[in-house]
């Protein structure tokens, strides 16, 4: 199939939604009536990086492009509106999983309200796949950054951790005495994350001082709370909200579950920072978007954060991070038990 | 160097310009104060496919990725505002590389008062450099499509045609007689392409139908405009402005110099249609933004795009297409010249 064939193909997958799009796909650019605040973020997805096709089918690779992307609008509690997709397709990869790619990014776009209104398609030596999401809000007031953490503030975090982690323990073959109910929605977490995107808007509305999704894990991104909001994080591992299965999986991995939960990564969870006074606006505003909100630490003056075990002694994790230059061959993002990207 | 001092070191690079910007860098999304419309566009550079380290510095692959990604802005008549920068870096780019990379995008959006305000950076298996870029307009009169060329108007071009095939079969070591000022300018037409961002707001006020950036080569642009508008485009070979050195080089390369121009792609003007009351007004929208408006063909009833040579004949060219799937490896974009991609 030719490039503009296949392109044709991906287009037709595609539907546009909402009165926003003014044009989408076929012109140099895609067109869409703005709100009074742009939000954006970008986010690339690499083979033998954040994918491999042993683990991932080209459904799963699509959602989770997509997904991710969409959760950094969740993190700053903004409308999610329309996405674009950047493709570089390696030969190695048949039209129809392109397509299959592109389908299952669609139906995630759908579920949020989005529409795909463009992008490019290429050649490559590896499947990339990118996404970059535009969503909307109509004040910086209804806009939560990574800065706004103050001392004597909660941190709190929606839903369950270490899910994904265990979920791709499991993708790769470690073997668990888990009940398969239990073991899929492991490997479901992993393969097929939701962005939080009501919870995010509900919990910017509700007062979080702060807000990030959990994407390279609390130990990392906790810290990037505490180094832009100028104080010092404690989070109290014991206090993690992990999701059922991950002990099990930890144990049979010689890990300790709370620093699988903290270190794994991909949860797509929301950490925000919220004043004492609005623990009970902020607890509803998950509940209410269908999430639970756990407490799992405290703000305080100073710097860094600082993950305090059951025994009361501080742990030095930190959550993925890609190496790069001449350190990336060795320290790259790749599970002990994987051989590491092509 | 890690990633988070990778990052750090890339955002140093970058610089907030305009009021626009409420936020950039350091958050999970960047906020923009939005205009009525955005128009948003997104561009992907592959190693081997769009660029090579033999021939282009990353200083070259940094400033092309953004200028071909502006522009599609500028063929949409927008105000470009700003980018999204994802980078895919091997183990085997420097650090330093990648902040050359950046640093030379940086120029480009200084240049066109564009701010890059995000973006996401991790390891992979090959270079791949995604700019996304989000410009504004008051209104949808603003902006011109692919899809209003209508039947009696006027093709017309900016610029000049063939710089840039030109200058990459002088890169990878064809042998011309020419005067240096004149290589060297091929050479840079390749390198370092410009967007006609001025150029495109100045046309679409001016009464242009339609626009597109020629951006895969006159043979395969002009046919996206007749398919989209619905209508057949007629363009003469012996009317492309040639920039000079193009008929030199195609001669030692055994090409005709107006199919090289046609074909090889990547110039980055625009080609526009326009009724002919409009003629003068285009002309002088051109000039004013500092380049020159040819007249090359014309719009008619039916369909597709005939490529008339001096006596009079069809020919069938096409610009650059990346096939995909199993024709992929075959039929990539990679001049007779190459080994291929890696």
């Amino acid at each position: 199939m030719s490039e503009l064939s296949l392109i044709a193909a991906l287009e037709r997958v595609l539907r546009v939604r909402g009165e926003r799009v003014v044009r989408a796909l076929g012109d140099d650019a895609a067109v869409v009536r703005a709100g009074p605040l742009a939000v954006s973020s970008l986010d690339t997805a690499v083979e033998g990086v954040h994918f491999r096709h042993s683990t991932h089918s080209p459904a799963d690779i699509g959602h989770r492009a997509l997904a991710a992307a969409l959760s950094d609008l969740a993190a700053m509690g903004a409308v999610a509106g329309e996405a674009l997709a950047g493709l570089v397709l390696p030969d190695t990869l048949a039209d129809d999983d392109a397509e299959e790619l592109m389908r299952a990014a669609e139906a995630v776009a759908e579920r949020a309200g989005v529409t795909i209104a463009g992008g490019d398609v290429t050649s490559g030596p590896a499947l990339v796949v990118t996404f970059t999401v535009a969503g909307w809000a109509d004040s910086v007031d209804d806009l939560v950054g990574r800065d706004g953490a103050g001392a004597g503030e909660l941190v709190g975090v929606t839903g369950e951790l270490g899910g994904s982690g265990a979920g791709l323990r499991l993708l790769e073959g470690l073997s668990v005495e888990l009940p398969d109910g239990v073991a899929d929605a492991l490997r479901r977490r992993h393969l097929r994350p939701e962005p939080r995107l009501a919870a995010g808007r509900g919990l910017a509305r509700a007062g979080a001082t702060a807000m990030i999704d959990v994407s390279d894990g609390v130990a990392t991104d906790a810290g990037h709370v505490a180094r832009r909001s100028g104080v010092r994080l404690r989070v109290e591992l014991a206090r993690l909200p992990l999701a059922p299965g991950v002990a099990e999986v930890a144990a049979a991995a010689n890990e300790d579950p709370a620093e699988l939960a903290v270190t794994a990564g991909e949860d797509f969870e929301l950490l925000v920072s919220a004043r004492p006074d609005d623990r009970d606006r902020v607890e509803r505003a998950a509940t209410a978007a269908g999430t639970r909100m756990s407490w799992i630490g405290s703000v305080a003056a100073g710097e860094g954060l600082e993950l305090v075990a059951t025994d009361g002694t501080a742990r030095p994790l930190r959550g993925y991070e890609h190496a790069t230059g001449a350190q990336r061959r060795s320290a790259d993002r790749v599970p002990p038990s994987d051989p590491g990207p092509a």
